[in-house]
């Protein structure tokens, strides 16, 4: 048996940190949370993820793909419709990202709280 | 009582959406994550987060600290002693953050065979 290399993300050559980009990159955080609810057709998960450009979502999808979270199903069909799911990690994956999703949510009205008194703050100070 | 109004990342004018990057950016995942582990003075915290530049260290933790989840204590010594720690709700976020991170790390040897066979896959086809 083989022993497992330690993946730690604090270290800059370490794979496990461009992974970490990819499912919390912009729109990975947001393709992942989209796709938990339900498959999508890729120009309805677009009008999902409110502002993503056709190229970064194809770009987004492609690369969770080759992690192996997102998984294209292409039916052989006319028209042809192409369908995005998760995949069992990438379900694990989309969960972690709900909790935090959800945790921000419910968050914000301290968060915008704290910046009005920090701001309030800086513009004394100047 | 005033409503509390409906935040959600999926709107791309939410103020959510910014939050949820501030904590999801490549350098805010990692430098919460590592005052989870412990308060840092900032030359430490660079240390820990390799591959951080001055400057961007720096716009994240003030990012996180606006945000209301990263203390930043200036000790009035000399020469003066400036520590980073987290909040209460920083303490969540990076709980939560760290969820994700470790299950990246454990998650790459699939993920590595993943990307193996997707690039086979893809070579083949050309």
């Amino acid at each position: 048996m083989s022993a497992i290399p330690p993946f730690t993300v604090y270290d800059k050559a370490c794979p496990s940190r461009l992974v970490l980009e990819h499912v919390t990159s912009r729109w990975g955080v947001l393709a992942l949370a989209a796709l938990r609810e339900r498959t999508y057709r890729f120009s309805e998960l677009r009008r999902r993820i409110e502002g993503v450009s056709e190229k970064m979502l194809a770009q987004t999808l492609q690369t969770l793909e080759r992690d192996g979270f997102v998984l294209r199903v292409a039916h052989p069909e006319i028209p042809p419709r192409v369908e995005y799911s998760l995949t069992g990690p990438g379900r694990e994956a989309a969960e972690l990202v709900v909790d935090l999703v959800q945790w921000v949510e419910q968050q914000m009205p301290q968060v915008i709280e704290s910046q009005r008194q920090r701001d309030a703050l800086r513009a004394e100070a100047s």
